[in-house]
């Protein structure tokens, strides 16, 4: 048997590397990377530098090229399907790296930013690679530290009120509005700037990119105060780095 | 300046502790303790564990005895309030502890179990000591792995559908039924197995309890199928420890 497993490696910060993950990684023989191209090399670099630091053992690193997305679809059961076809073309390549490049009984790595279980599609593809059967293999998954987490860590507040519930959620979603019966929501994958399209006058914003890395960026307050300014701040962000990840909550001000 | 650290411990598992939360632990002079009675001497023994482990000095433990809490509320205005009024004297006696028992410049932690954002009140209740200004002392928040990311790593699942919103709710929430709207929801306080009303026969429930401990126990399936055999389950569990912490996720099969 081959061992993959799928490591949460936190938002961005190498200290959020829980102990398991550090001893998972010291016993790889392979780490598996999907190349996602130039645009992300700053993810990349540290991603390399964790590999450097903790896998105590020589070890091999199996790039695979990301296959090409389908990203003309409008609406969510076009967004779905294009999907799906891409998850599919992913398990083809990685079916066939760990049929053809790794041995019975080496350990591989698959390393994943924030946590394996929140928008990442590194499970969705191994379940399908298990599916095709073309490879002997099995897998684990280690929890790892979320931007969510980082976000609410950095600006000390709580993802809910007290015995409240809270949304997950990306900005696609948000683009029908904030959920009139919700108070907390937290979104991802925002690249539209979908909260500057909302004008509730009583939500407030608690704002993060690059959470747990130099270029960290935190903005808290009024959405309608703070609005322009992570507008801004995203803009000027963007450019520096070429790439952006951040996420927010937006809470109602309780009476 | 006292610094409290506010420190997301993990699930359980001792090995989901990250190595920022190692470090700060390692420089701690005091470790701050809410008692919460006999009923959970599992985890008390555990947390000890964890600071004996990794607390590199000779430290001092404080231990705050919890104020009862109202616990006869029966709607969510009673229950907020009463609610509020236990955080207020958690305040009271957490904020007396730290100006009398502790030191100008000492390092203090509150370890947390999952992580400070989620269904905590520690980072409330500082809240509500530093707005009283009885104490001069500061405090970071370090994340830590929640039992709801440890569930899904067990069960190999993730928390949303491509693109999908995740909603985490209490069992008390979920009494008034799954969100017709949404297809995945996780669930955790639910002590008054709320799961097992509901008759939805398209649901499919991951549960878990005692999540990264050595009782850890693991039910998949469809919810019909198998609620009978978790509530058995929980019965059997909470009488042999004497306390039984679970949460699950529900989804709704997509066609």
């Amino acid at each position: 048997m081959r061992n993959v497993y799928v490591i949460g490696i936190g938002a961005g910060d190498p200290e959020q590397l829980t102990l398991q993950a550090v001893r998972v990684l010291a016993d790889l023989d392979v780490v598996l990377v999907i190349d996602k191209g130039e645009a992300k090399r700053e993810l990349t670099d540290l991603r390399h530098e964790l590999c450097a630091t903790h896998i105590t053992k020589p070890y091999r690193v199996l790039t695979a090229a990301d296959p090409d997305r389908d990203r003309t679809a409008t609406d969510q059961v076009g967004y779905t399907g294009a999907v799906g076809d891409w998850y599919d073309a992913r398990a083809e390549v990685i079916g066939a790296l760990l049929r053809d490049e790794v041995s019975a009984g080496e350990s591989v790595g698959i390393l994943v930013w924030g946590d394996p279980a929140l928008y990442d599609s590194t499970l969705r593809v191994l379940d399908r690679v298990e599916q095709r059967g073309t490879v002997e293999f099995g897998y684990q998954v280690i929890p790892g530290i979320t931007s969510l987490q980082t976000l609410a860590a950095r600006h000390k507040v709580t993802f809910t009120g007290v015995g409240a519930p809270v949304h997950v959620t990306t900005g696609r979603r948000l683009a029908a509005g904030m959920p009139a019966e919700l108070d907390d929501v937290l979104v991802m994958l925002d690249g539209s700037e979908t909260f500057a399209a909302l004008d509730d006058p009583d939500l407030d914003i608690y704002w993060g990119a690059y959470l747990g890395m130099p270029g960290e960026l935190l903005v808290a307050g009024n959405l309608q105060e703070r609005k322009a300014e992570i507008v801004a701040l995203r803009a000027q962000a963007r450019a520096r780095h070429g790439w952006i990840m951040d996420s927010y909550l937006l809470r109602r001000r309780r009476p």
